[in-house]
């Protein structure tokens, strides 16, 4: 239905005004400019024609036969919702909302909101906005928004939160000769947001790359779900604000998103194939390479320059990013040998030399290119005293537009370029405007050919007693037990989680008996729902040996205690088996706003706490995704074995990730959960859980 | 004598020519463009006339009288020598060398450079070059380079060690009205570098603010002790490429620079108060900042904005960079209240709306202004429908040029924000290209407001044995024993470390006899010049407790040993007093090729190894700077005390740390060395060597 919405036969303007300065003039001269064939109508009451347009008091005037299949509003917020109805009343399903004074103005408007809302729900109608710019279609010649600038035709379909983001990228988009296929700006996206349009523009012919600003997602799992399917066919770049805390008390309180951890983003995108730009000039820049340029095969890159300070930098940028600097083949040396003077370095990066002519410069493109060992070229110009950039310019561009290899530019200096720089871009090519942000972009194109070639593997069904740990929750919810220590190890064992041999006492005979029968060493931990740093209060005896062992441990621990917590409740005292000889990881989750379960994981102890070595992921999680976050913790060789040691059980490492992944996902009322520490045992001997501590919510 | 080079009576250009295309020509042409008094004169021993100018065959031909104060070279590279020496011999002191053909073409390229350097030396002449492209002053008048572009009269300073870097800065600085006071193409600094022109511009009146691009620096040493002076009093910022060992590799290939790690140009930075740009235009970004604002008092930033997303966006960007959100006084929000619609936001960031006017704009900023917990200002415009940029820029331009404090602006857009950007520039304020470059140019502002409040405080005199410490080291050299260990602790003594009671022995039951003597327990070790990492091959024993661990801790090691290097020669088996209850460190130091002494600090373990978790300076160090070096590891609060634990004796590692920089300054012999660990104890309890190991030059 959406298609109707960016190809309408004909759209009602409510609001349309004759008065300049006012946005329902703006809009109405916006599609007048922009239309070909699409039958502009003015609802107004006040006039009878708008602009030279037939106007008509109310979108229930229009006649059946004009076919309206889109209203734009902008009218005052109050009037918004009655508008609203009488559209879905004509029979005019798609309506922009452009007008402001909703959520982002107070209670009042957000009520209003919700009144357009359950409008929307009643008559199924789509809705964008409201408090936005508009939306544009270049193919269909739509221009239903008060923008100044209207979009150049292109393959980029943007969205944005922010409609003067809409602005900025416009305006930025007409000076650099970059083109859009749609262009929507979200609003408060009470109806229709990010989710709907990914997939519209995924949908769409005329569309080969999706960018987007996001201060937040409406409905995380399912953009995951999206996201990961659009990103296999169209490169999904986006850039999200609100990355420190900071920021994202900035976003509440700029459109009321509560903005998810940025943890929580960063993992979602990555596990969704989405491309997180880090500014939004970045965003334009990486979305124009995708516009422009063929995908690289892999990461080995060729510089070509005639400055070689601009190389090193190049070089330096491209190593940061992770991207290699190609060693070329030999028929590659010996051509560059040919036409390059002795001074000349053959070797990556290239450096023509600062007297290189046009010539020389296009043909040393040119043997780079074909060498096998490149999959895409930095191609760098300073102007220097013999330098006619122009000149290079001309001779390279088609080069560029014929290449199957990404050739991103950077015409480095100011005046002097700026004619070459005017010329790539009336071909459509960029000039990035740095060299690191040429190296960014390309990395963006080599990123995304990883990202397609990666599948997603969900996880396969698990062997798990979810009755057993369901009863136990709904026990701890009837009692109103908000927290659940060890007593709790009997939900992880029936999903299949192996846990440490474990009693709770609550006398000392009792906790000798225990000992003797579980077996020495034992370790004893203190149990209270006061107390979440053991240690700190003496609540931990390692390696007990006999019965006299125990026996001090439980004295001391006791007086121990109350005396650093005097009001600490103690529900008992826990005796384990003491393992020894493994490696203590973190397997932690807390519920994210946006994305629900955000699984962690790290290494026990410090790496933790000061070193914030961990791991996210958002479950449901696959082995794959498990894997993933196991190896790129910093301290992965720790358990992957390094000098001969060992390497530890990772496969059950895997399994225990997606167990919990299971577990939690089964589980809404698990709102927090960590098991700390999990004693990884070395590979083929499992994993044991030692402690765990489950925040159920028991409202 | 640089006073005379950057301002001459007259200047010689030897091999200035009429020939259109020749670098002989350019630079007569520029140095006549350019001009305003100073004497032109051409050498040449085919011309009587160049240009109009009265021409000379040789140095040695122009008259005393006309007070040749430099002489610029554009000659092929073998006749350089003898123009130099002919330059000597009339008294000109100053040369600037642009002809290529020296180190960077070869062998024969590098004994020209060395001839070169000689007779600099024989005569006390003052070399710029060879291959650069030539130094410009625009106070005097003077171009004495083939640049296509002459520089704008301006205050900064800047050299460059890639001449088309300086091709680029200068078409950039064209294009963006920004203005140079000195510009010098450094060449392959075979005679003046860096160093000589940090000072020079130190003591230029009419410099604020130092920039350059380097690969590498000569002088070290020299390079920090300098820099510490200079960045007292002006600004000096550098980028410095060659920073990843991909871009190190494409360094040496292009000018025969070794260059230093990088660990060693950011601790020598950091030291001597340079402010490291990442890039040419961060570079570029930083100097305009500090050319054209006061430094701010501190970091407390405001944001002012027509568009809440790029609020967000910056608040993000400062928050990244360290800088504070500041929150405004009372009287702000008030004043700002009267002024702004009730759907603005009226904290910081200060959203005035999409419709904000002119006059809004520039009354918001000016409550701002004066708040003073307001530091530096933000200044985002982005083109909204109703926004006039041009005119906003018109209103806003005086309070910025008058502000005490700096206003750093983004007209974010293309091609409607053109004329606002123009008119800054025409009043010479700077636009930033996007508001991450805006926020990274304030830190800097701000950074080097507390690098200037930084004292730098050499150490004192220790009280220390050098003699004992060199007849160990002398010993050692005289016996071609490259790989001190153990044995060598005496060395640390006689600096004033505490070491480890500890003898080698080399049999059982001298074995037994010493840990008898030493006192239970103790720990055994292996010692031998093949093994560096003992405990891979078995060859640590830990907490023995009596004879008989003795025993069989000796037999089990020494089969092990032998098991797994059979090829390692034993020396002996250290025992050692085991000391428990401390925190192990590690100060390790390498001597870097530019730097000199390069120390390391770190936790011990795994930290140093998987987490890099370290820290570095140049040394020698005083007190202040190893506090720096202790506190910034990330797992520095593992030794300060967490969780109610007794912090670890921290001064103890500041005294060893200034000690080993006096030590490794002493003896440059000491090429590398590391104890690991360093056992500290609890506060006041001191630390403890137990292990170290030295490399000793030896040859």
């Amino acid at each position: 239905m959406l298609d109707r919405m960016f190809d309408p036969n004909a759209v009602a303007v409510i609001g349309a005004s004759k008065s300049k300065g006012k946005v329902g003039r703006a809009v109405l001269e916006n599609l007048i400019a922009a239309s070909n064939n699409i039958d502009i109508i003015p609802i107004n009451p006040k006039d009878e024609e708008i602009l030279g347009l037939r106007a008509y008091p109310s979108i229930l005037d229009v006649p059946k036969e004009k076919n309206v299949d889109l209203a734009v509003i902008v009218i005052p917020a109050r009037l918004v919702p009655e508008a609203v109805e009488q559209c879905a009343l004509a029979g005019v399903m798609n309506i922009v909302v452009i007008s402001a004074g909703f959520k982002e103005a107070g209670i009042e408007g957000a009520h209003r909101e919700r009144e357009c809302i359950a409008l929307c729900d009643k008559y199924g109608l789509d809705m964008v906005g409201p408090n936005c710019l508009g939306i544009i279609d270049t193919d269909s010649g739509l221009n239903a928004s008060f923008a100044a600038n209207m979009a150049l035709k292109g393959n980029i379909a943007m969205m944005s939160q922010s409609g003067a983001i809409c602005t900025v990228a416009l305006d930025w988009a007409e000076k650099t000769n970059v083109g859009f296929s749609k262009f929507v700006s979200l609003g408060n996206k009470a109806d229709l947001d990010e989710n709907d349009f990914l997939q519209f523009f995924d949908n769409d012919a005329s569309t080969a790359v999706i960018a987007a600003y996001l201060e937040g997602v409406k409905n995380g799992p399912d953009f995951i779900r999206i996201a990961r399917h659009v990103s296999q066919s169209k490169p999904v770049i986006i850039v999200k604000s609100g990355r420190t805390s900071v920021g994202s008390r900035a976003v509440s309180s700029h459109t009321g998103t509560l903005a998810g951890s940025d943890a929580a983003y960063n993992a979602a995108f990555r596990q969704s194939g989405v491309i997180r730009a880090d500014s939004l000039l970045e965003m334009l820049d990486m979305s124009r390479a995708f516009s422009s340029y063929p995908l690289p095969k892999g990461r080995n890159i060729a510089i070509v320059t005639n400055a070689g300070g601009l190389g090193i930098l190049t070089a330096d940028a491209c190593s940061s990013a992770g991207l290699t600097i190609t060693s070329f083949g030999e028929s590659t040396i010996n051509e560059l040998r040919k036409i390059l003077p002795p001074a000349a370095n053959l070797y990556n990066p290239v450096d023509v030399l600062g007297d290189a002519s046009a010539d020389v410069y296009a043909r040393a493109l040119e043997i780079v290119l074909v060498d096998t060992n490149v999959d895409g070229v930095i191609l760098l110009v300073s102007p220097q005293a013999m330098t006619d950039v122009t000149e290079i310019v001309t001779k390279i561009v088609d080069t560029i537009k014929g290449s199957e290899k990404p050739i991103l530019c950077n015409l480095a200096g100011g005046t002097r370029v700026s004619e070459g720089e005017n010329l790539l871009q009336k071909n459509g090519i960029p000039n990035y405007q740095s060299l690191e942000r040429a190296v960014d972009s390309m990395d963006a194109l080599c990123t995304y050919y990883s990202i397609r070639k990666k599948k997603y593997v969900p996880s396969g069904e698990m062997s798990v007693d979810k009755e057993i740990a369901d009863s136990l929750i709904k026990d701890a919810i009837s009692n109103r037990k908000r927290i659940l220590g060890l007593e709790s190890m009997g939900i992880l064992s029936s999903y299949g989680i192996r846990v440490v041999d474990s009693r709770i006492v609550k006398t000392l005979p009792e906790a000798v008996r225990v000992s003797e029968e579980i077996g020495y060493p034992v370790v004893m931990k203190i149990v209270s729902p006061d107390i979440s740093h053991k240690t700190d209060v003496g609540g931990i005896r390692l390696n007990l040996q006999h019965a006299d062992d125990v026996e001090r441990a439980y004295n001391s621990m006791v007086s121990d205690v109350h005396r650093f917590m005097p009001e600490a409740r103690i529900a008992g005292i826990q005796i384990q088996k003491m393992l020894s000889g493994g490696k203590e990881v973190i397997i932690g989750m807390n519920r994210d706003p946006q994305f629900g379960p955000l699984l962690m994981f790290g290494l026990g102890g410090t790496y933790v706490e000061f070193l914030k070595d961990v791991s996210f992921a958002v479950a449901p999680i696959g082995a794959e995704e498990a894997k993933h976050m196991i190896s790129s913790i910093k301290t992965y060789p720790l358990i992957a074995g390094v000098r001969g040691e060992a390497p530890s059980d990772i496969n059950s490492i895997v399994d225990a990730l997606v167990r919990i992944s299971q577990l939690v996902t089964d589980f809404p009322e698990i709102l927090e959960f960590e098991i700390n520490p999990l004693m990884v045992m070395q590979d083929g001997k499992g994993c044991v859980a030692m402690d765990v501590r489950f925040t159920i919510d028991v409202k």
